[in-house]
Protein backbone atom coordinates (compact mmCIF):
# COMPACT_ATOMS: atom_id res chain seq x y z
CA UNK A 1 0.00 0.00 0.00
CA UNK A 2 3.11 2.48 0.50
CA UNK A 3 5.17 4.25 -1.95
CA UNK A 4 7.77 5.52 0.22
CA UNK A 5 9.40 8.02 -2.17
CA UNK A 6 6.04 9.92 -3.29
CA UNK A 7 5.00 12.44 -0.98
CA UNK A 8 0.59 11.94 -0.41
CA UNK A 9 -1.26 15.12 0.85
CA UNK A 10 -4.65 15.83 2.09
CA UNK A 11 -6.93 18.75 2.48
CA UNK A 12 -9.57 18.98 5.54
CA UNK A 13 -12.71 21.17 5.36
CA UNK A 14 -14.45 21.96 8.72
CA UNK A 15 -17.92 23.00 8.51
CA UNK A 16 -19.52 24.70 11.00
CA UNK A 17 -20.65 27.94 12.19
CA UNK A 18 -20.23 27.12 15.76
CA UNK A 19 -16.46 27.37 15.24
CA UNK A 20 -16.81 30.52 13.35
CA UNK A 21 -18.55 32.16 16.04
CA UNK A 22 -15.69 31.10 18.34
CA UNK A 23 -17.64 29.11 20.67
CA UNK A 24 -16.78 25.93 19.73
CA UNK A 25 -12.94 25.16 19.99
CA UNK A 26 -11.59 22.72 17.03
CA UNK A 27 -10.38 19.81 18.19
CA UNK A 28 -10.40 17.76 14.81
CA UNK A 29 -7.41 19.89 12.45
CA UNK A 30 -5.30 18.27 15.61
CA UNK A 31 -6.85 14.93 16.09
CA UNK A 32 -6.81 14.41 12.18
CA UNK A 33 -3.33 16.00 11.61
CA UNK A 34 -1.60 13.79 14.05
CA UNK A 35 -3.72 10.37 12.49
CA UNK A 36 -2.58 11.49 8.92
CA UNK A 37 0.57 11.58 9.80
CA UNK A 38 1.13 8.14 11.27
CA UNK A 39 -0.55 6.95 7.75
CA UNK A 40 2.43 8.54 5.88
CA UNK A 41 -0.23 11.46 4.63
CA UNK A 42 0.66 15.05 5.01
CA UNK A 43 -2.19 17.30 6.15
CA UNK A 44 -1.39 20.56 4.20
CA UNK A 45 -4.03 22.60 3.92
CA UNK A 46 -7.45 23.03 5.80
CA UNK A 47 -10.34 25.34 5.38
CA UNK A 48 -13.13 26.10 7.95
CA UNK A 49 -15.93 27.10 6.43
CA UNK A 50 -19.78 28.28 7.19
CA UNK A 51 -23.24 25.83 7.15
CA UNK A 52 -23.46 27.38 3.75
CA UNK A 53 -23.69 25.09 0.66
CA UNK A 54 -22.02 27.47 -2.15
CA UNK A 55 -19.59 27.93 0.85
CA UNK A 56 -18.73 24.11 1.48
CA UNK A 57 -19.14 23.17 -2.57
CA UNK A 58 -16.68 25.75 -3.42
CA UNK A 59 -14.01 24.36 -0.99
CA UNK A 60 -14.74 20.70 -1.50
CA UNK A 61 -14.10 21.17 -5.30
CA UNK A 62 -11.06 23.38 -4.58
CA UNK A 63 -9.17 21.09 -2.70
CA UNK A 64 -10.29 17.14 -3.45
CA UNK A 65 -8.47 17.89 -7.37
CA UNK A 66 -5.60 19.21 -5.63
CA UNK A 67 -5.04 16.34 -3.01
CA UNK A 68 -4.67 12.69 -2.45
CA UNK A 69 -7.08 12.58 0.25
CA UNK A 70 -10.12 15.30 1.26
CA UNK A 71 -11.50 14.95 4.58
CA UNK A 72 -14.07 17.01 5.82
CA UNK A 73 -15.76 16.96 9.42
CA UNK A 74 -19.24 18.65 10.68
CA UNK A 75 -22.93 18.79 9.36
CA UNK A 76 -23.64 15.03 8.73
CA UNK A 77 -25.72 14.93 11.89
CA UNK A 78 -29.75 14.61 11.82
CA UNK A 79 -30.57 18.14 12.21
CA UNK A 80 -31.93 21.00 9.20
CA UNK A 81 -28.19 22.55 9.74
CA UNK A 82 -26.54 19.49 8.38
CA UNK A 83 -26.40 19.69 5.28
CA UNK A 84 -22.70 18.20 4.06
CA UNK A 85 -23.87 15.37 2.49
CA UNK A 86 -25.75 17.21 -0.02
CA UNK A 87 -22.89 19.97 -0.31
CA UNK A 88 -20.77 17.07 -1.47
CA UNK A 89 -23.17 15.69 -3.56
CA UNK A 90 -23.73 18.91 -5.51
CA UNK A 91 -19.81 19.42 -5.89
CA UNK A 92 -19.18 15.45 -6.68
CA UNK A 93 -22.58 16.16 -9.98
CA UNK A 94 -24.30 13.07 -7.97
CA UNK A 95 -27.61 12.91 -6.33
CA UNK A 96 -28.33 11.92 -3.23
CA UNK A 97 -29.54 8.40 -2.24
CA UNK A 98 -30.36 6.32 1.15
CA UNK A 99 -27.19 4.32 1.81
CA UNK A 100 -29.32 0.65 2.49
CA UNK A 101 -26.81 -0.58 4.38
CA UNK A 102 -26.73 3.12 6.43
CA UNK A 103 -30.78 2.31 6.93
CA UNK A 104 -30.42 -1.16 8.51
CA UNK A 105 -27.37 0.12 10.61
CA UNK A 106 -29.38 2.99 12.24
CA UNK A 107 -32.48 0.79 11.93
CA UNK A 108 -31.14 -1.85 14.59
CA UNK A 109 -29.28 1.11 16.61
CA UNK A 110 -31.98 3.10 17.06
CA UNK A 111 -35.00 -0.29 17.64
CA UNK A 112 -35.14 0.02 21.05
CA UNK A 113 -34.57 3.74 21.98
CA UNK A 114 -36.99 6.13 22.43
CA UNK A 115 -38.84 7.28 18.79
CA UNK A 116 -37.24 4.68 16.87
CA UNK A 117 -36.10 5.46 13.58
CA UNK A 118 -38.08 8.69 12.47
CA UNK A 119 -37.51 10.73 9.95
CA UNK A 120 -34.64 13.18 10.87
CA UNK A 121 -32.70 10.15 12.16
CA UNK A 122 -33.22 8.64 8.68
CA UNK A 123 -31.00 11.59 7.58
CA UNK A 124 -28.20 9.96 8.59
CA UNK A 125 -28.64 7.50 5.56
CA UNK A 126 -28.28 10.18 3.29
CA UNK A 127 -25.57 9.27 1.12
CA UNK A 128 -23.65 11.25 -2.43
CA UNK A 129 -24.62 8.04 -4.72
CA UNK A 130 -21.41 5.62 -4.98
CA UNK A 131 -20.77 6.00 -1.38
CA UNK A 132 -19.21 3.52 1.13
CA UNK A 133 -19.58 3.45 4.93
CA UNK A 134 -17.28 4.38 7.64
CA UNK A 135 -18.17 2.60 10.29
CA UNK A 136 -19.15 4.45 14.22
CA UNK A 137 -19.53 2.61 17.03
CA UNK A 138 -20.36 5.16 19.24
CA UNK A 139 -23.45 6.55 17.86
CA UNK A 140 -24.70 4.11 14.86
CA UNK A 141 -24.22 7.35 12.25
CA UNK A 142 -21.70 5.66 9.84
CA UNK A 143 -18.99 8.60 8.45
CA UNK A 144 -19.26 8.87 4.22
CA UNK A 145 -16.53 7.93 1.62
CA UNK A 146 -16.92 8.95 -1.94
CA UNK A 147 -13.82 8.39 -4.28
CA UNK A 148 -11.08 10.28 -2.38
CA UNK A 149 -13.40 12.54 0.01
CA UNK A 150 -14.45 11.29 3.32
CA UNK A 151 -16.91 12.69 5.24
CA UNK A 152 -16.39 12.47 9.45
CA UNK A 153 -18.22 13.82 12.04
CA UNK A 154 -17.91 17.31 13.50
CA UNK A 155 -18.26 15.36 16.90
CA UNK A 156 -14.36 14.74 17.84
CA UNK A 157 -15.32 11.20 19.86
CA UNK A 158 -16.91 10.12 16.66
CA UNK A 159 -14.29 11.35 14.26
CA UNK A 160 -12.05 9.01 16.46
CA UNK A 161 -14.05 5.64 15.72
CA UNK A 162 -13.85 6.80 12.29
CA UNK A 163 -10.34 7.40 11.99
CA UNK A 164 -10.09 4.07 14.19
CA UNK A 165 -11.71 2.26 11.23
CA UNK A 166 -9.96 3.93 8.41
CA UNK A 167 -6.39 2.85 10.01
CA UNK A 168 -4.34 1.63 7.45
CA UNK A 169 -6.51 1.52 4.55
CA UNK A 170 -5.69 4.58 3.10
CA UNK A 171 -2.24 4.64 1.07
CA UNK A 172 0.11 6.80 2.31
CA UNK A 173 4.18 7.68 1.77
CA UNK A 174 7.42 7.34 4.16
CA UNK A 175 5.94 8.48 7.86
CA UNK A 176 7.32 11.81 8.58
CA UNK A 177 9.12 11.66 11.98
CA UNK A 178 10.24 14.52 14.39
CA UNK A 179 12.04 15.18 17.36
CA UNK A 180 12.04 17.86 19.53
CA UNK A 181 14.15 20.08 22.11
CA UNK A 182 13.72 22.72 23.91
CA UNK A 183 14.66 25.05 26.85
CA UNK A 184 14.16 28.82 28.71
CA UNK A 185 15.73 30.23 25.04
CA UNK A 186 14.67 33.36 23.55
CA UNK A 187 14.12 32.06 20.32
CA UNK A 188 15.77 35.22 18.89
CA UNK A 189 19.19 34.26 20.75
CA UNK A 190 19.41 31.03 18.24
CA UNK A 191 17.96 32.02 15.14
CA UNK A 192 21.37 31.96 13.52
CA UNK A 193 21.48 28.67 14.67
CA UNK A 194 18.87 27.30 13.77
CA UNK A 195 18.76 28.46 10.20
CA UNK A 196 22.29 27.08 9.57
CA UNK A 197 21.68 24.07 10.79
CA UNK A 198 18.61 23.29 8.70
CA UNK A 199 20.66 24.31 5.86
CA UNK A 200 23.87 21.94 6.72
CA UNK A 201 20.94 19.13 7.12
CA UNK A 202 19.52 18.41 3.60
CA UNK A 203 15.92 16.48 3.69
CA UNK A 204 15.58 17.95 7.46
CA UNK A 205 13.15 21.21 8.08
CA UNK A 206 13.36 23.13 11.89
CA UNK A 207 10.44 24.79 13.43
CA UNK A 208 10.51 27.28 16.57
CA UNK A 209 7.96 27.38 18.67
CA UNK A 210 8.19 30.08 21.36
CA UNK A 211 6.16 30.11 23.74
CA UNK A 212 5.19 31.95 27.72
CA UNK A 213 4.55 30.12 30.51
CA UNK A 214 5.29 31.07 34.46
CA UNK A 215 6.22 34.51 33.25
CA UNK A 216 9.06 32.90 31.16
CA UNK A 217 9.81 33.41 27.82
CA UNK A 218 10.80 29.52 25.74
CA UNK A 219 11.28 28.05 22.75
CA UNK A 220 10.77 23.97 21.63
CA UNK A 221 12.59 23.13 18.37
CA UNK A 222 10.63 21.03 16.41
CA UNK A 223 13.18 19.01 14.02
CA UNK A 224 11.12 16.83 11.41
CA UNK A 225 12.58 14.82 8.41
CA UNK A 226 11.25 11.09 6.70
CA UNK A 227 14.95 9.81 7.30
CA UNK A 228 15.13 9.04 11.18
CA UNK A 229 19.77 9.12 10.38
CA UNK A 230 19.16 12.27 9.06
CA UNK A 231 16.97 13.39 11.79
CA UNK A 232 19.50 12.13 14.79
CA UNK A 233 22.23 13.54 12.87
CA UNK A 234 20.58 17.25 13.03
CA UNK A 235 18.96 17.04 16.69
CA UNK A 236 22.86 16.30 17.42
CA UNK A 237 24.24 18.95 15.30
CA UNK A 238 21.53 21.12 17.23
CA UNK A 239 21.75 20.15 20.73
CA UNK A 240 26.00 20.77 20.49
CA UNK A 241 25.37 24.07 18.93
CA UNK A 242 22.87 25.05 22.03
CA UNK A 243 25.72 23.77 23.90
CA UNK A 244 28.42 25.65 22.53
CA UNK A 245 26.41 28.86 23.10
CA UNK A 246 26.07 27.42 26.96
CA UNK A 247 22.02 27.17 26.64
CA UNK A 248 20.35 24.85 28.86
CA UNK A 249 18.27 22.83 27.15
CA UNK A 250 16.39 19.86 26.94
CA UNK A 251 15.93 16.65 24.75
CA UNK A 252 12.10 16.04 23.74
CA UNK A 253 11.20 19.74 24.33
CA UNK A 254 9.75 21.52 27.03
CA UNK B 1 -17.89 53.73 12.70
CA UNK B 2 -20.80 50.88 12.55
CA UNK B 3 -23.44 50.74 9.62
CA UNK B 4 -26.00 48.14 11.78
CA UNK B 5 -27.35 47.57 8.10
CA UNK B 6 -24.02 46.27 6.56
CA UNK B 7 -22.69 42.98 7.18
CA UNK B 8 -18.88 43.09 8.00
CA UNK B 9 -16.56 40.06 7.38
CA UNK B 10 -13.17 38.88 8.15
CA UNK B 11 -11.29 35.50 7.08
CA UNK B 12 -8.35 34.37 8.71
CA UNK B 13 -5.34 32.61 7.62
CA UNK B 14 -3.35 30.78 10.66
CA UNK B 15 0.15 29.81 9.03
CA UNK B 16 2.21 27.39 10.67
CA UNK B 17 3.66 23.33 10.25
CA UNK B 18 2.56 23.45 13.78
CA UNK B 19 -1.02 23.52 13.33
CA UNK B 20 -1.19 20.69 9.93
CA UNK B 21 1.12 18.20 12.22
CA UNK B 22 -0.88 18.37 14.59
CA UNK B 23 1.47 19.06 17.27
CA UNK B 24 0.10 22.36 18.09
CA UNK B 25 -3.75 22.70 18.61
CA UNK B 26 -5.08 26.25 17.33
CA UNK B 27 -6.27 28.72 19.96
CA UNK B 28 -5.93 31.43 17.75
CA UNK B 29 -9.29 30.75 15.53
CA UNK B 30 -11.60 30.66 18.36
CA UNK B 31 -10.03 34.01 19.97
CA UNK B 32 -9.82 35.92 16.91
CA UNK B 33 -13.73 34.64 16.07
CA UNK B 34 -15.35 35.82 19.36
CA UNK B 35 -13.26 39.05 19.40
CA UNK B 36 -14.60 40.57 15.75
CA UNK B 37 -18.02 39.04 17.17
CA UNK B 38 -18.19 41.82 19.41
CA UNK B 39 -17.08 44.48 16.53
CA UNK B 40 -19.83 43.42 14.92
CA UNK B 41 -17.65 41.58 12.24
CA UNK B 42 -18.29 37.92 11.13
CA UNK B 43 -15.44 35.58 10.46
CA UNK B 44 -16.61 33.57 7.50
CA UNK B 45 -13.66 31.93 6.45
CA UNK B 46 -10.54 30.03 7.88
CA UNK B 47 -7.58 28.76 5.55
CA UNK B 48 -4.73 26.83 7.94
CA UNK B 49 -1.59 27.15 5.40
CA UNK B 50 1.96 25.52 5.61
CA UNK B 51 5.07 27.84 6.65
CA UNK B 52 5.41 28.19 2.73
CA UNK B 53 5.62 31.30 0.45
CA UNK B 54 3.30 30.03 -2.37
CA UNK B 55 0.39 28.88 -0.38
CA UNK B 56 0.18 31.84 2.18
CA UNK B 57 0.74 34.31 -1.20
CA UNK B 58 -2.22 32.35 -2.51
CA UNK B 59 -4.32 32.01 0.42
CA UNK B 60 -3.63 36.09 1.02
CA UNK B 61 -4.86 37.18 -2.43
CA UNK B 62 -7.46 34.57 -2.51
CA UNK B 63 -9.65 36.20 1.00
CA UNK B 64 -8.09 39.97 1.14
CA UNK B 65 -10.32 41.06 -1.46
CA UNK B 66 -13.50 39.42 -0.79
CA UNK B 67 -13.75 40.52 2.72
CA UNK B 68 -13.50 43.77 4.62
CA UNK B 69 -10.65 42.41 6.60
CA UNK B 70 -8.07 39.52 6.78
CA UNK B 71 -6.49 38.73 9.61
CA UNK B 72 -3.26 36.23 9.68
CA UNK B 73 -1.78 34.56 12.42
CA UNK B 74 2.21 33.18 13.04
CA UNK B 75 5.19 33.40 10.93
CA UNK B 76 6.37 37.12 12.34
CA UNK B 77 8.98 36.15 14.85
CA UNK B 78 12.76 36.69 14.54
CA UNK B 79 13.41 32.59 13.06
CA UNK B 80 14.13 31.64 9.36
CA UNK B 81 10.71 29.94 9.30
CA UNK B 82 9.04 32.83 10.06
CA UNK B 83 8.05 33.81 6.04
CA UNK B 84 4.68 35.59 6.50
CA UNK B 85 5.91 39.61 6.39
CA UNK B 86 7.64 38.51 3.14
CA UNK B 87 4.85 36.44 1.28
CA UNK B 88 2.16 39.47 2.52
CA UNK B 89 4.36 41.96 0.80
CA UNK B 90 4.30 39.92 -2.33
CA UNK B 91 0.76 39.21 -2.35
CA UNK B 92 0.28 43.11 -2.12
CA UNK B 93 3.11 43.95 -4.77
CA UNK B 94 5.32 46.06 -2.00
CA UNK B 95 8.87 45.75 -0.70
CA UNK B 96 9.62 44.95 2.56
CA UNK B 97 11.28 47.33 4.40
CA UNK B 98 12.51 48.66 8.29
CA UNK B 99 10.13 50.20 9.97
CA UNK B 100 11.48 53.50 11.84
CA UNK B 101 9.36 53.13 14.82
CA UNK B 102 8.65 49.48 15.24
CA UNK B 103 13.14 49.94 15.02
CA UNK B 104 12.97 52.02 17.78
CA UNK B 105 10.36 49.37 19.70
CA UNK B 106 12.90 47.07 19.82
CA UNK B 107 16.01 48.84 20.19
CA UNK B 108 14.24 49.90 23.54
CA UNK B 109 12.97 46.50 24.66
CA UNK B 110 16.17 44.68 24.12
CA UNK B 111 19.06 47.52 25.05
CA UNK B 112 18.54 45.89 28.27
CA UNK B 113 18.30 42.17 27.28
CA UNK B 114 21.41 39.79 26.59
CA UNK B 115 22.45 40.27 23.12
CA UNK B 116 21.11 43.48 22.45
CA UNK B 117 19.08 43.75 19.08
CA UNK B 118 21.07 41.60 16.94
CA UNK B 119 20.47 40.47 13.31
CA UNK B 120 17.49 38.06 14.15
CA UNK B 121 15.20 40.55 15.99
CA UNK B 122 15.83 42.97 14.12
CA UNK B 123 13.74 40.89 11.63
CA UNK B 124 10.88 41.82 13.72
CA UNK B 125 11.23 45.30 12.26
CA UNK B 126 10.82 44.18 8.28
CA UNK B 127 6.79 45.19 7.66
CA UNK B 128 5.45 45.23 3.87
CA UNK B 129 6.01 49.06 2.83
CA UNK B 130 3.16 51.44 3.41
CA UNK B 131 2.26 49.34 6.99
CA UNK B 132 1.36 50.62 10.63
CA UNK B 133 2.07 48.48 14.02
CA UNK B 134 -0.56 47.37 15.84
CA UNK B 135 1.50 47.18 20.00
CA UNK B 136 2.38 44.68 21.50
CA UNK B 137 3.33 45.22 25.31
CA UNK B 138 4.38 41.79 25.71
CA UNK B 139 7.24 41.00 23.63
CA UNK B 140 8.01 44.35 21.92
CA UNK B 141 7.25 42.69 18.87
CA UNK B 142 4.53 44.77 17.00
CA UNK B 143 1.90 43.25 14.52
CA UNK B 144 1.36 44.89 11.73
CA UNK B 145 -1.51 46.84 9.84
CA UNK B 146 -1.94 47.13 5.91
CA UNK B 147 -4.81 48.31 4.51
CA UNK B 148 -7.53 45.60 5.37
CA UNK B 149 -4.79 42.73 5.99
CA UNK B 150 -3.68 42.23 10.07
CA UNK B 151 -0.58 40.05 10.76
CA UNK B 152 -1.03 38.77 14.30
CA UNK B 153 1.59 37.02 16.29
CA UNK B 154 1.11 32.70 16.58
CA UNK B 155 1.41 32.99 20.44
CA UNK B 156 -2.28 33.27 21.45
CA UNK B 157 -1.18 35.57 24.43
CA UNK B 158 1.10 37.96 21.97
CA UNK B 159 -2.28 38.20 19.25
CA UNK B 160 -4.81 38.83 22.56
CA UNK B 161 -3.03 41.65 23.60
CA UNK B 162 -2.79 42.98 19.39
CA UNK B 163 -6.74 42.54 19.78
CA UNK B 164 -6.77 44.36 22.84
CA UNK B 165 -4.80 47.29 20.65
CA UNK B 166 -7.03 47.16 17.59
CA UNK B 167 -10.26 47.34 20.13
CA UNK B 168 -12.89 49.91 18.36
CA UNK B 169 -10.67 50.84 15.68
CA UNK B 170 -12.46 48.27 12.94
CA UNK B 171 -15.87 49.22 10.91
CA UNK B 172 -18.34 47.03 12.04
CA UNK B 173 -21.99 46.11 11.96
CA UNK B 174 -24.50 44.76 14.37
CA UNK B 175 -23.70 42.15 16.66
CA UNK B 176 -24.38 39.23 16.20
CA UNK B 177 -26.28 38.25 19.53
CA UNK B 178 -26.51 34.11 20.55
CA UNK B 179 -28.62 32.87 23.21
CA UNK B 180 -28.89 29.03 23.80
CA UNK B 181 -30.67 26.21 25.60
CA UNK B 182 -29.79 22.72 26.05
CA UNK B 183 -29.86 19.21 28.01
CA UNK B 184 -29.62 15.96 27.96
CA UNK B 185 -31.69 15.55 24.68
CA UNK B 186 -30.70 13.61 21.67
CA UNK B 187 -31.22 16.72 18.68
CA UNK B 188 -32.72 13.36 16.64
CA UNK B 189 -35.80 13.93 18.91
CA UNK B 190 -36.39 17.60 18.05
CA UNK B 191 -34.81 18.13 14.71
CA UNK B 192 -38.75 18.73 13.33
CA UNK B 193 -39.12 21.16 16.06
CA UNK B 194 -35.76 23.19 15.45
CA UNK B 195 -36.53 23.31 11.79
CA UNK B 196 -39.47 24.72 12.07
CA UNK B 197 -38.55 27.43 14.64
CA UNK B 198 -36.51 28.47 13.00
CA UNK B 199 -38.76 28.96 9.70
CA UNK B 200 -41.18 30.83 12.25
CA UNK B 201 -38.51 33.41 13.07
CA UNK B 202 -36.91 35.23 10.14
CA UNK B 203 -33.43 36.41 11.22
CA UNK B 204 -32.65 33.79 13.38
CA UNK B 205 -30.42 30.88 12.75
CA UNK B 206 -30.65 27.88 15.00
CA UNK B 207 -27.79 25.82 15.08
CA UNK B 208 -27.74 22.34 17.22
CA UNK B 209 -24.76 20.96 18.70
CA UNK B 210 -24.27 17.92 20.16
CA UNK B 211 -22.32 15.92 22.56
CA UNK B 212 -21.20 13.09 24.58
CA UNK B 213 -20.43 13.69 28.31
CA UNK B 214 -20.39 11.11 31.11
CA UNK B 215 -21.41 8.68 28.66
CA UNK B 216 -24.70 9.92 28.11
CA UNK B 217 -26.01 12.16 24.30
CA UNK B 218 -26.83 15.74 24.90
CA UNK B 219 -27.28 18.75 23.15
CA UNK B 220 -26.84 22.86 22.84
CA UNK B 221 -29.79 24.56 20.39
CA UNK B 222 -27.57 27.51 19.93
CA UNK B 223 -29.81 30.86 18.31
CA UNK B 224 -28.37 33.88 16.66
CA UNK B 225 -29.57 37.32 15.95
CA UNK B 226 -28.74 40.99 15.05
CA UNK B 227 -31.86 41.57 17.29
CA UNK B 228 -32.60 41.17 20.74
CA UNK B 229 -36.03 41.27 20.47
CA UNK B 230 -36.84 38.78 17.71
CA UNK B 231 -33.99 36.45 19.57
CA UNK B 232 -35.96 36.29 22.67
CA UNK B 233 -39.19 35.56 20.71
CA UNK B 234 -37.14 32.52 18.93
CA UNK B 235 -36.01 31.72 22.26
CA UNK B 236 -38.96 31.42 24.31
CA UNK B 237 -40.50 29.33 21.15
CA UNK B 238 -38.52 27.12 21.52
CA UNK B 239 -38.73 26.42 24.93
CA UNK B 240 -42.06 25.53 24.70
CA UNK B 241 -41.58 23.07 22.34
CA UNK B 242 -39.37 21.22 24.58
CA UNK B 243 -41.86 21.45 27.44
CA UNK B 244 -44.36 20.40 24.81
CA UNK B 245 -42.24 17.23 24.10
CA UNK B 246 -42.00 16.75 27.93
CA UNK B 247 -37.86 17.16 27.56
CA UNK B 248 -35.61 18.77 30.30
CA UNK B 249 -33.91 21.45 29.00
CA UNK B 250 -31.49 24.73 30.70
CA UNK B 251 -31.86 27.97 29.70
CA UNK B 252 -27.64 29.51 28.60
CA UNK B 253 -27.03 25.23 27.50
CA UNK B 254 -25.31 22.86 29.79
Amino acid sequence: MTDRARIYTAALVVIGDEILSGRTHDKNIAQIASWLQVQGIRLTEVRVVADDMPAIIAAVNALRTAHDYLFTTGGIGPTHDDITVDAVAEALGVPVVIHPEAHAMLAAYYEHRDGGLNEARLRMARVPEGAELIPNHMSGAPGIRHGNVHLMAGVPAITAQMLDALTGTLEGGAVLLSDTVGGWIRESEVAGLLRQTEKDHEGCQIGSYPFFREGRTGANFVIRSTDSAMLAACLDALCEGLAAQELDFTRGGI
